[in-house]
């Protein structure tokens, strides 16, 4: 096992690299993974290799593995899939440890491919190296400048893993928390699973010190009982966010002819996740959103749930919502009530959601919301609408482009101060404050380049009631398994 | 019926305003909305009303509503609320018959304000006035560029009627429509229904010329019997798609304190929803995701769906999704699969969903496409992951500024040419063709700038499977009650 996570750590941070397949033809996987590789700034040794070309992106390119001056820490194979087997074989022959076979063509497309993938494997295995895939789009690994994938952007360093039996679903996570502001520890593309399997990810990243939660794209698992153990340990100390694939008939047949994987039924995977404290995400947008949550909100310690907003509108849907998601709106203490009277005009909801109405001054915003999160009834906060917490004169956004970009940026500032503030209140109350918001104050260009600033803040500020929900019970559910 | 056909143009159309409560306070109400209806462009005649001024933003102020020189065809009122009376009896005096009431304090707040409500109805019957309100933050007129509401944008001119029981619902309909690049035909937000009631908007909108379809935020119906009878006629012509809030126990509670509507039980509403064609949106995104598909898709005959796919991931998770929304991921006929043999390389899916796998040409996915839609066993089609679609050459974004911002432009076009073609495909069989991607080419920046640019050519690229699902099942569901 000590060999499996040393074998992984070169694999994630190697200093040497050499590209089987490397090409200077602009529309091979060959160029574009290696031209995407120097763009994200790689700073260890490159070696192409290409039996019919001689400097490929001002690289020399080597003919044969055996040519190469040193031992690479990694090889990343691109060829077509009858010359793989013959790769590994120099690799294994030259000590080369590990891998990342990009080509397609094995055990997705039926009996032939399985039997030249598991030739393949046991290859491998036989030498003592281990692989990524085959049939995958790669690994970013931005602490090492590392982005072995297609398509070309490069993202962060941050602290989400991600672990992806879907390439372009990888890609879709990862762009997503770019987008976002944050960035990733490592993110992998599993591919077939031929050597390396996601148990082997998932235990690594439980160690690897720059990630701090887990999201995983999963179609099936070729090793339940292992995924069992490694999960329980992994779980107690980083969150793992699964959004499982292949739950209905035609999800499983789907899955099947995509990565080979079966699928299991979502009974059995539900049992794994109650033993197991992985969380599941409905959707894509669900597990990113419940990922980022866990980088900056507290563990909570029970499902109850006070609302705060600034639309009736609101309250209501978040009511709906959050009680579908298994969170309880709850009574407020008579003693939190009083309190709230005594800032709110008189004309407040008086209970549970708090509905501010117009009229509030901004201050008693903020002093309303950690009435709420104080009351001891009261284990998390949603708070909703963020315009009259912030600090903006006047209503009318200028049109003027000049003016219009300074008043942006000093709109964006004041989001920015109110998310710090809810920040703020969540550690010193050690409870959840979750905030939704559309972004009513600009475009939706304006709203873009907030989400990324809010998220380089390590803050988020979810846009609809339904997104708070899930990520609340997320967090619920998490810190309940915890606890148990 | 005719009169108040008659009041609503004049209400949604007028030609003069008079706005009782106008200010030149920067933090009131009476000024927020007529600065707002001025930058709006309105072309009409406005009135302020407000005893102790002369001036406000430029325009003669008016003491009293018996001074002004005609009758004006709307009154805004924004006074306090022991003032609304004696404003509303005055307007009837005057002879003015539709109003907008903003100011809030009302049946909302228990059973003073609920008298005070009744009173103010009642003297507006009797004089034959109709209103909005009162406790709502306005209207959204575009095509008279009638912008009475907060905050401070406005829409667009367009074809989307709103009717929300919140007015910050509203606002974040309509803003999420401007920002998707589309516009409204009118928006309105009900308040507490004293006069004016959903059914009497639903009524009008349904043969508003502007309106193809309609977007409802509904918490209760004050008379359900009519709803139904107007939502059944509408509904022939024009899909009603709706949010009902108040679901659970906490929402029905929240509902009754935020407008004092009672919300009923969800299984009465289901079967509403069954007998006149209403459609049910989830949430907000859903909603308005909902809302523009039937701007620009055909009607299908029926749930079979094809899904084609370039990338298998997506698939899995399309397949998974579209079947829990109803969908039935179809055998394709024997022939169609041989066609499709003969345009794919040979390691395809070899099924449904159609997973193109990398390294098809970009002419052979709009043929498959064709082949799929083409099929007689499909009734709508799914395709995944524009990318490859999409005529861009090389994949490495350039970092120079300007040469960023050609290459943009340069994606931008390419990404509107596909989705012009999925159109014209969607078109010549007749078939809704959905487009799910993610932004893959650009920052969140650029994609902003490309959503609204798709809008504004009257299409929709939808970001994940889940929402293509839930548009999917929608256009589906409205041509099984069209048929029935």
């Amino acid at each position: 096992l000590q060999n499996l996570t040393d074998s992984l750590t070169k694999l994630f941070n190697a200093r040497s690299i050499v590209m089987a397949g490397a090409s200077s033809d602009h529309n091979k996987w060959g160029y574009i993974m290696l031209s995407h590789l120097i763009s994200g700034g790689f700073s260890g040794k490159i070696y192409p290799l290409n039996p019919a070309a001689d400097k490929i992106l001002g690289l020399k390119v080597y003919k044969s593995i055996s040519e190469i001056p040193e031992v690479p820490d990694l090889a990343v194979i691109v060829v077509p899939p009858p010359a793989v087997l013959h790769v590994v074989k120099d690799c294994v022959k030259k000590g080369i440890k590990t891998g990342i076979i990009i080509t397609a063509g094995f055990a997705e497309l039926g009996a032939e491919g399985a039997a030249m993938q598991k030739k393949i494997s046991e290859t491998a295995r036989e030498g003592g190296m281990v692989f990524i895939g085959p049939n995958c789009n790669g690994v970013m690994s931005p602490w090492n400048a590392q982005h072995i994938q297609f398509p070309a952007f490069h993202v962060p360093r941050g602290n989400i893993g991600i672990i992806s039996q879907s390439g372009n679903v990888m890609d879709v996570l990862a762009r997503q928390i770019m987008v976002r502001g944050q960035g990733c520890s490592i993110s992998i593309a599993c591919g077939n699973e031929a050597s390396l399997q996601c148990e082997d990810y998932l235990e690594y990243l439980g160690n690897e010190r720059h990630t701090k939660v887990i999201l995983c794209y999963i179609e099936g698992f070729r090793n339940g009982k292992r995924f069992i153990k490694v999960a329980k340990k992994v779980s107690k100390n980083k969150p793992i966010i699964m959004l499982k694939a292949g739950k209905t008939q035609a999800g499983a047949k789907a899955a099947a002819s995509h990565t080979a994987a079966i699928a299991g039924t979502d009974a059995i995977f539900e049992s794994i996740c109650r033993q197991t404290g992985v969380i599941r995400a409905g959707n894509l947008d669900e597990l990113v959103n419940i990922g980022l949550s866990f980088l900056n909100q507290p563990i909570p310690k029970g499902h109850r749930l006070g609302i705060v907003t600034a639309g009736g509108g609101f309250g209501v849907l978040a009511a709906d919502i959050c009680t579908e998601y298994g969170l309880e709106v709850v009574n407020l203490t008579h003693q939190t009530l009083k309190e709230l009277d005594q800032i709110l005009p008189p004309w407040w909801s008086h209970g549970n959601p708090v509905d501010l109405v117009a009229g509030s001054k901004r201050e008693d915003i903020f002093k309303a919301i950690e009435l709420v999160i104080g009351c001891p009834n009261v284990d998390s906060v949603l708070y909703m609408s963020l315009l009259p917490a912030m600090r903006i004169a006047g209503f009318n956004l200028p049109t003027d482009k000049d003016e219009r970009a300074r008043t942006s940026h000093e709109v964006l500032k004041s989001v920015i101060e109110v998310m710090k503030r809810f920040e703020d209140i969540a550690k010193k109350y050690n409870k959840p404050l979750v905030a939704a918001s559309e972004y009513m104050w600009g475009t939706g260009i304006e709203e873009a380049e907030t989400v990324y600033q809010l998220g380089q803040s390590n803050t988020v500020l979810y846009r609809q009631p339904h997104e708070a929900a899930q990520v609340l019970s997320a967090l619920v559910k998490y810190g309940e398994y915890l606890q148990k």
